[in-house]
């Protein structure tokens, strides 16, 4: 599982408080407590904390920059922002995201491809999130044509089915299963398959039961990537050992402890 | 998920000591127990607690019909034990097992027609366990095919494609996935699908976690019943999660409380 740290965001109280003080230690920490807690990218968001984006972002990337050399993933809406972004990371970075609009997907495949980047594809086009499994299947078929297009790898493209609230759309839980299934027949190889996993359980009393199910769920039918807090146990657990007994990583007593160990070497 | 109650067995020491001293009211106990924590059918195995098989399972079933109605799972591998047991129970049972052998078969099969039972038939024939996907598909098969003969309908057979312990045998959890999911293509309707769920984790440091990652896994690909303990909290919220996120329950912010108050209802 490709672990995106989703804690460097501008929503979250303590980065927001690092961001409006200018105060990186704070950016600091959190940046090496997902990296220690075996993320193996960050996200970087703004969020609401700041109303100059651009600057923002930048000086973000250029804060975590200071302690590690792990993946960024720029997390913005805005081509400006990204593009700025890009421009200071000093690895490849990963985009997150463009959406599955043809004049879109053109303008960011070319920026991925200026700057070596890998990117998010969300199955989301011109009239919203389609609501079945074809609909999305069909949207995450033309983001990756699209991409072979612009000489962007599959290993480089990241499909992002979107997760939906299970308790205002049950029924989408089981939709983005299959979705995610049919995906690993687009190419072969096939592209990457990413969610956002906080969606999921959003406002429902057991959001981290139902989130932590639907994850092993997912990674039966092929999810490998996800964007959550890499500090959350249960949830790491969860997926290790699904991996595990998929027959990706070797049986030992000790598995959970053999991954962290293995995980723990990425900061500066 | 049909849960049937794996408590009543002589290799428990409460339920040992019960048959011993023929005192009922600790089989009472256990019975109704599993029961109220939403056993759907209990398992009946004497276990190695006695020298009188045949006269103990009589005694277990007559006993625990004193305090339920449930569908009683007769747990031996002798015939003329099943047999007997069948004859006392008063309402149609569930045989565990008969292995997946053509002669045992027929016989078997005889038996259940005659009790209007249901059976479980084991990916075991000749040789032993099947270790790939194919050989448990074709015991499967020649199972499925054998109870048509017979007029035995799909939904009284269950098919255990047998787990075995992923601590000796990692690559066996998923290739029982893989075998679980062409089950399903076996027959329209398809036959329940059934297993043991303790020697999955037998031995292993993480045995919970580990049996509770796979069940969900396993019901995404078709996996309806299984032999475990109706009490384990833990093991039930993971299966009843994994139904609701495919869509089998609506949702409800008190789910879990919901499956519970649906399923404290069979004891006399």
């Amino acid at each position: 599982m490709f672990v995106i740290g989703e804690r460097l965001n501008g929503m979250f109280m303590d980065v927001r408080k690092g961001i409006q003080t200018k105060d990186k230690s704070i950016i600091h920490k959190v940046a090496l407590d997902q990296v220690k807690a075996g993320a193996n990218a960050l996200d970087i968001n703004v969020g609401p904390a700041s109303d100059k984006p651009l600057e923002t972002m930048v000086w973000l990337v250029e804060t975590v920059q200071e302690v590690t050399d792990i993946t960024l993933s720029i997390d913005s809406p805005k081509f400006d922002v990204m593009k700025a972004a890009l421009e200071v990371c000093k690895n490849p970075a990963l985009m997150n995201s463009t959406k599955g609009e043809e004049a879109k997907l053109d303008k960011y495949f070319e920026l991925a491809s200026k700057h070596n980047a890998s990117i998010i594809g969300l199955c989301i086009n011109e009239k919203g999130i389609p609501k079945t499994i074809d609909g999305r299947v069909e949207v995450a078929a033309l983001i990756a044509a699209k991409a072979m297009e612009h000489g962007i790898d599959m290993d480089r493209l990241y499909i992002d089915p979107i997760v939906m609230p299970t308790n205002v759309a049950q029924d989408q839980a089981v939709i983005v299963l299959e979705a995610i299934k049919q995906f690993g027949l687009l190419s072969s190889p096939p592209p990457h398959i990413v969610v956002g996993l906080s969606n999921l359980g959003q406002g429902a009393k057991e959001r981290e039961l139902l989130t932590r199910t639907w994850i092993v769920m997912a990674i039966l039918n092929g999810l490998d990537a996800a964007i959550m807090d890499a500090a959350d146990e249960e949830m790491t657990k969860a997926f290790i050992t699904a991996e595990l007994l998929m027959g990706k990583a070797i049986y030992s007593d000790s598995y959970i402890k053999a991954y962290h160990a293995s995980h723990d070497h990425v900061q500066k």
